[in-house]
């Protein structure tokens, strides 16, 4: 398993000097303690707490949970790497200090997840599921249930979960059937299974705080019945101390591909109390509260595993010597030369490199719009920013997730026999990354709700919005001596962007499947273009610098050679896309179900 | 674990109604007795075998073999059903009569391989493995060792294994150090240590004949300098029956990300005992003689590993009911529309379909010209076969080993979370899957082999004679009514191809790096366009068998589906291909080493 360094550098690079991290904390109410100095001394902290005790625990941890009969035990050293994190006041960093968080801003704290995730992306599922429960009391329960539930859990003492899927029912919550039936006392008795219940059970924390979505007596049917319930593992009592284990507790743990040592299991509630989160039959909407956040945190998987199983071939290319140089032996006086050396290589090396740097960007400009849309003064600012984040956040779960998988692949395929041996660890990343597509909405459905919800939704209103601050970018730029005929293509590819939804448009109105036939190669058209912008604005950065006098001339070239790179290899995948997804549905519906296989 | 049901209408198609194997089998010397009913028969039997004897122990198997002070034992069953494969006779199904063989045609026995492989890759590979080996002895082994050693391991109570890689030793086998040593009675003592060695120790067999890659003392270094032997693990008596066990040994089961079912050994050669077989030194040679045949048996991994996820994936999308078909309710009866019915569940089926139907085809065509490079009377028509082999083996092994991966890739995204989920094993089918982009020469080592010592090794005269076919069907059934659209784009790719060709030989002038940087992106266009032209086939022999009044509608109506549904969906990634490969070597190689992180 490779060691985990922080990549401070490019981190630095892609706050600092592409986004602005500094003016736009300065400009965040509540962002004044986010000082450059601070930040700094966050992520060199962060980088060495991931690198000392998260990521020696990640090929360990593959070993998987155990059930026990007195719940689940996490793998060995998760639980003391979790007491280290919460005395080192990780876990309310973004929470208000009201329920005793520290109050910096939200994108500080996803910055800090994607350090902690890249070294042991299961270890890190565990306070990501409490921050989705901080996140939901904060703004959904009542004053007495918030002061009761959150100080504990944004202390970290105590720990969250997300209890959404049943076995009938993944993508289409309506069909849930979980009950929760009113008790004399105003709180409610919750009886049904969930599976696939991430850091469901475990010996981490004291408390574990389910947020569950379950029915109320005579609720429509539906998506429109479902409602949002606080379901703790052990009830607790008006004193804030722990009292009886509630009636809820895991079946089993399910055994997967990856992500092993979180414990992702099968929660069954029988008759266990819970109390109501927000208004009755609006469970659903009351989730998409922090869905925002909780795809981006799963986008940024995608970069964590691309990141990791790049720093592991990139120092396994430079050591391994395995034949000779097409342009003549490199290394004359040894055997044969580094696999560096080797162009295709390099291909798989810098396509990680462009997925994990462009994506790791992707990610920071998504964080901060989560900032603004949160807290932002102005109403229209914040506005602006959900808007951007609407149309932003699907692109970046589907396309930064799919990408990390192709990139742990690589990764493993660097190493050629060896990555697909465990004890390099290339393997486990490709089994971690695997899931990323899959949870928090299927990339099936990110592709759906991108250009149908969104694109379509807003009659492509938001994407409009972005294209024109892509343009603008395009027309400054446009005369950059190192970005310009980058910048060309990514002009290019932007209008096309805009000519094909107008003609998906089109076929819509003819026929709504089209939607369904046209969206996820269009997620993926969108993915790579956004982080074209993303290459596009980094070479310009790089270039700037560079005609600034920067005397970091190899990092600023290393830039620019990323996105030469990202533009001439990566890129013309567009092509094939822009082909594919402008095809009628009828190619993929003509075909009877019965004529499938014979 | 998806139960195998042998698609026996579809390998009835590619074999008799695309690739005409009856009159094939009819015109190959002692291919006579392969008629159409024996090898229905043969088929028929193969499937019931596959269905129910390897079927049920894939899943089993995944739990992996076990290391003991008596050597490695294979997972539960697999004994047992090795047993009754040898009962059955399908050991020597192709071999030589004369050591005990059935003289079926080798593609026979290929087909066979791939009804088995698709049931339970790790079971097949002890066979296929033990098939490397009786045709490395059948053609190098002097007639004394070949009466000794060949009948048992034909009969199937041996097995044998290749022992090439080592740990210092992969790609570049120049580097492999494992010494044999010359004996006073001809015989060699072999010492050194190989990993990676599949099928390498096992309780299936009596006894396990290694063939072995080793030097000779003040044998030249590099690839000239290498010879192959034969090393039995337990020495053979002069009448035929075992001595004691010879030095060498299993010194620890690899732990993989897959194929856990196979052993995977270090074999520690300890001055064991071994017996020249051909030329010294001529040992790479020697091993290059069954490469086509080693490598189609991968390639057909890829499409065993698509068929299996495919039927999985295709039985769960009928089955399992989420969210309403975009038209409007399906079965409004129900509570939610089987998720077949959704456009983008559809496009991940009809993608496994296109590889799984379409590589099969890929490789029985591959399969008829190893019959003939044997076995053609015209030693022109000999040579016709193996150089289009030469072309079209590397296509087969990179390209459809890529397109498996993600069709079993697919398969997980159709099942959603249970995708990921060990019980249902469709996960299993994705790890089992990605080693077959790495073993039997990386695809790396393919695209290379491809580009450089077939297609410009040839000066583009292998890939010409291929354009020049493909261009024959092309103009002979231009005016097909329903492959018309798709002939005259196959037309289009297939020219440039040729024109892509030539470009990058003129850039290979320049640079020679340029090889490397183009191959892998080449390789990809190449089986892309070749798959395409195996769609086209079948489109162009539906489309007549529809209109000769088959009462097959369905099943020709599919074939028709699915061809329209790779040339519109799939095929035009070749666009992005074609830019990409088309790229300067220095986009790659501008980079210094140092600056790939910082």
């Amino acid at each position: 398993m490779p060691e985990y360094k922080a990549p401070l550098r490019d981190i630095r690079f892609a706050m600092q000097e592409l986004l602005d991290f500094d003016k736009h904390y300065q400009n965040l109410p509540g962002g004044e303690d986010a000082s450059l100095d601070m930040v700094e001394a966050i992520l060199e902290e962060a980088g060495k707490f991931a690198a000392q005790e998260l990521s020696p625990l990640n090929q360990t941890g593959d070993k998987g949970c155990t059930l026990t009969d007195a719940g689940v035990i996490a793998p060995e050293g998760f639980k003391e790497a979790y007491a280290r994190y919460i005395e080192g006041g990780w876990s309310g960093l973004a929470q208000d200090p009201e329920f005793g968080g520290q109050g910096l801003p939200e994108s500080l704290a996803t910055i800090v997840a994607e350090i902690n995730g890249t070294a042991n992306w299961s270890w890190t599922m565990y306070p990501g599921l409490s921050h989705g429960a901080m996140v939901t009391l904060e703004t959904h329960a009542t004053e007495a249930l918030r002061d009761t539930y959150l100080p504990p859990l944004v202390e970290g003492r105590w720990t969250g979960t997300m209890c959404l899927t049943e076995p009938q029912a993944g993508s289409d919550l309506g069909l849930l059937r979980t009950k929760a039936e009113p008790n004399d006392d105003g709180s409610y008795s919750v009886t049904g299974t969930k599976i696939f219940i991430s850091a469901g059970e475990h010996d981490m924390s004291e408390n574990i705080l389910h947020i569950v979505l379950a029915r109320l007596p005579d609720a429509p049917a539906g998506t429109k019945g479902i409602s949002l319930f606080l379901v703790p593992r052990y009830n607790v009592n008006e004193d804030g101390s722990l009292g009886e284990a509630n009636s809820v507790k895991a079946g089993s743990i399910e055994h997967k591909m990856g992500i092993h040592g979180n414990a992702t299991c099968v929660m069954n509630f029988d008759g266990a109390r819970g109390f109501l989160l927000g208004e009755p039959n609006r469970g659903l909407a009351c989730m998409f509260t922090f869905m925002n956040n909780a795809r981006l945190f799963i986008a940024q998987q995608g970069i964590c595993h691309a990141e990791l199983s790049y720093q592991g071939a990139l120092a396994y290319a430079k050591d391994r010597l395995q034949m000779r140089s097409l342009r003549g032996p490199a290394q004359p006086e040894k055997g044969a030369d580094p696999i560096i050396v080797h162009p295709d290589v390099r291909r798989m090396l810098l396509t990680q490199k462009a997925y994990a740097e462009g994506g790791r960007a992707f990610t920071y400009l998504c964080a901060q719009l989560v900032d603004l849309a949160q807290k932002a003064e102005d109403e229209a600012e914040r506005k602006r920013a959900e808007d951007r984040l609407a149309l932003l956040i699907p692109i970046a779960k589907g396309f930064l997730t799919e990408a990390g998988v192709e990139a742990a692949s690589l990764g493993v395929q660097v190493f050629g026999g060896h990555g697909y041996i465990a004890e390099w660890g290339m393997e486990q990343i490709l089994r971690d990354s695997r899931i990323a597509p899959i949870y928090e909405g299927t990339n099936g459905i990110q592709a759906l709700d991108l250009l149908g919800r969104k694109v379509m939704g807003s009659q492509g209103e938001l994407l409009e919005g972005f294209i024109g601050e892509v343009m603008g970018f395009v027309d400054a730029n446009r005369d950059n001596p190192e970005a310009g005929a980058l910048l060309a293509e990514l002009e290019r590819q932007i209008k096309r962007w805009g000519d094909l939804t107008r003609q998906i448009a089109g076929s819509i109105q003819q026929d709504p499947a089209s939607l369904g036939s046209a969206c996820f190669d269009y997620l993926m058209y969108s993915g790579y273009t956004v982080l074209a912008y993303i290459w596009a604005q980094s070479a310009v950065k790089a270039q700037q610098a560079l005609a600034a006098g920067s005397s970091e001339t190899a990092f600023y070239q290393s830039k620019l050679a990323t996105a030469r790179f990202y533009f001439r290899r990566i890129l013309p995948r567009n092509e094939g896309l822009a082909v594919s997804m402008a095809d009628s549905a009828e190619t993929l519906l003509s075909l009877e179900e019965e004529a499938f296989s014979f």
